[in-house]
Formats: structure tokens, sequence, C-alpha cells
């Protein structure tokens, strides 16, 4: 039987892509009046793979990003007033109210009586612990790890540092390499939710189907999953 | 007996403020050319503070709080390949060779023999977990942990959450308001071990000396300490 159940946050429990997307727009509002020597969506995923292993996953390296993509695309001529308007645009973007997703606000609650629960989420700190605060949801979860990156030793040293049995263990996300495959080559089951936008970055194109990877639409449908798969041991 | 020594990390066992003062120079040399509306260290303070809720502790809110300060007193006039240098100088700064502390590198496997070390810190998940990782002391240290800020609550917290009991554990630090004074409040002792520099928040003024706070001059005056706080027991 599946005892921990394990949840990416953003993009499986509320909204985020979303709004990197729409401050991702804003910025190209920022730089529409300038003459660019390069596509803006192109350079600024280059230059944000650049600086992973610099400045990680978050927000803040969103900005540092994206002003470096607005520096190098001018050739420096983007004014100060305008880098300022990035910033304020991510500032905006990470004081937003936490929008659930469809069916999280019934379906974590309902799971939290009978099993317990794990969030694992990786970003800035502040900003993650920020969020899960406004989420409404953290007493539901037993524990909360924010990682700086998701890879099957991330997982295995979680699973040893609280004591968990990776037999009862389960994943649910909507990032097929961050929160699926890595869980699966510990041999735990993981469960993908396909988030309305996936960043390039976690893209994958799997050649065949992997074991142990169910698939939902919504988180509604966990439940009758874990029933099924309680009922299958 | 003191079974659980905890230990801040920058400044308390690595150089960290000099290199944020270095950078802060570096900053100021970058501004030299433009004629400015007010004091860079005083606005880069004040600017940094404000943003302390919302970006947190660590290299990529300071080079926020840079970018904003120069756009500020320049009146927007800032070059891109200007602030282009800021974000250059951080990335140097976290990318540079970690520098412990005199007396760490024999202090900590010492005291790794005979107690349990913990380290917390705060600051960027990635870059605080990057230095620990490049410092060559995460071997010694049982518990790790990063945190978004230091105060009583979270003290109590990460005693909690690995079953630490705070009659046996004991804090050493640099910061009075984020190392010392939270652990006195829980009951715990605290050593302080002044740096060289002290950021203007850290700073505070206390009125009368609190019970359970040490002196040290140098991490290698620990082992004499806690022999004599064991004998005292």
């Amino acid at each position: 039987m599946i005892e921990v159940i394990a949840f990416d946050a953003d993009d499986t429990l509320w909204h985020s892509e979303s709004l990197y997307v729409m401050t991702q727009d804003r910025f190209k509002q920022i730089l529409a009046p300038y003459e660019l020597n390069g596509d803006i969506d192109e350079h600024l995923y280059e230059t944000e793979m650049r600086n992973l292993n610099t400045f990680g996953y978050g927000a803040k390296g969103f900005t540092l990003s994206m002003i470096e993509t607005a520096i190098e695309l001018t050739n420096g001529r983007i004014r100060g007033k305008d880098i300022q308007e990035i910033i304020n645009a991510v500032r905006e973007m990470i004081s937003r109210d936490i929008s659930l997703l469809d069916g999280v606000a019934e379906t974590i609650p309902l799971l939290a009586q009978e099993r317990t629960l794990m969030m694992i989420t990786k970003g800035d700190l502040l900003d993650q612990e920020s969020k899960i605060a406004r989420s409404g949801l953290d007493e539901y979860f037993r524990y909360i790890e924010i990682v700086s990156t998701k890879n099957k030793e991330i997982y295995q040293k979680l699973l040893d540092k609280n004591g968990i049995d990776v037999n009862r263990f389960l994943m649910v996300g909507n990032s097929m390499p961050s929160d699926i495959l890595p869980v699966l080559a510990l041999g735990a089951p993981g469960v993908h939710i396909p988030y309305r936008y996936t960043w390039s970055h976690e893209h994958v194109d799997l050649e065949e189907e992997p074991q142990g990877l169910y698939h939902l639409g919504n988180i509604g449908q966990l439940p009758r999953l874990l029933q099924e798969l309680d009922a299958a041991t």
C-alpha cells in the first residue's frame, strides 16, 4: 500500500508557469520599442540554461536572465527605466495570490486523512516558502522539502532522511524529468499530470512508456488511482 | 553535556561578508563615472532592506538591489554594459574558491569526533549548497539546514524536526540577531565569534549581557570552552 504521496508544487498544486509566460510577455512588450539582434524567447532560454548552474531555478534567476537578455539583444542600449520595469514585473509576479489548480482544494485534504503527504519543490527558498504559506495547504503536508534540483540521488536522500520506504512511496507532478523519471528510476510509481504549459527545459520525449508511470488529466482522479493501486498489491 | 553543536556558515566557517564588501567596492567603481543623486552605500542598504521580504537573503537579491540602486542613483542613465558588469561581479563572487576562517579546518574535524555537528545557514539555496560542497566540510556535519530566515520559531522547528534536545544544544555564529539571540531565547547557549565585517543589518546593541552568551575570538578556542561547559554541569 502507498503510504506517502509526494507532490511537486508549481504547476502541480498551483499555477506557476502561466505566470512566467505572462511575465515573459510583459518582457517582450518592454523590448518592443528596441531594434533587437535576435529572437527574444530563444535568447532568453539560452541565457536561462547558461545561468542555471550559477543562479538556479526560480524567479530571481529568471529576472537576472531577462536583464542579461535585454542587454545583449539591444547591444547595451536598454534603458535603466526599462530594466526597472523588468524587475517590477517579477516583483508583481511573485506577490500575486496563489491560484490552486482544479481539484486541489478538495483532493489534498481528502488524501491527507488517509495518507502522509509530502511536498517536494524547487526554486527560490523564500519565494517557495511564501507560496506554500499563502496556498493554505501547508497544514496537510507532514514533510515539505525545498530543493535546488530534482534527481534520483536527491529523492533517495529525502526518503532516507525522513525514513520513508520507497515501496510505499508515490510521486505526483507535471514535469517528466524532475518529478517522474528520477522516481521511476528508484522503483517507485510516478503519476504525471501535465500542466497547460511546459517550459522547454522540462520537455522530454519518451521512446517507450516506462513501467510504473501513470497518466492523469486532473488531480481529482488521484484517489481512485490510489485505490486501484492498493487493490492490485 | 552539549551533544549537538550548530554552526552558522557564512563568516563563521568561511569568509563571505568580505566578498560582499569587495563586490560592493567594484559596484562603486562601476558607478564612479556617473553623476549620482545620493550616497551609494546608504541607498544600497535601504534598497536591500526594502527587498528583503521579496527577494530574501543571498547573492541574487544583492544583485537585484545593486541594479535597482544603480538605476535610481543615475536617474535611469546607467548603461546596459555597466549593469552587465554588476551581474558579472556577482557571478565572479559566487564562483570564487571557499576560504575557510582561521582554525576551522583543524577544529571542525576534531569536534566531529566527539559531538554531532549541524550547519544552519541562510541565503540562496543553490549558492549555499555549492559553498558547502566546495568547503570540504560537509562530511563532518550530520545535519545541514538552509533556511530563509533565522528566528526563535525556526530554531525550534529545526530542533523538533531532528529530535534534538535544547538542553544539549549550542549554537556558534558571528551574527547576534541571527545566530545568538534567538537561541538564547530558547534557553540554549550561544557562542559569538565576531567576523571582521558586520553587515549593518546584523548589528545590534545589547543593553546588558544576556545569560548563556559566550564570546570567543577564534573558533580554535571552542573545544576548551565546551570542556569548561561540560565540567560545569
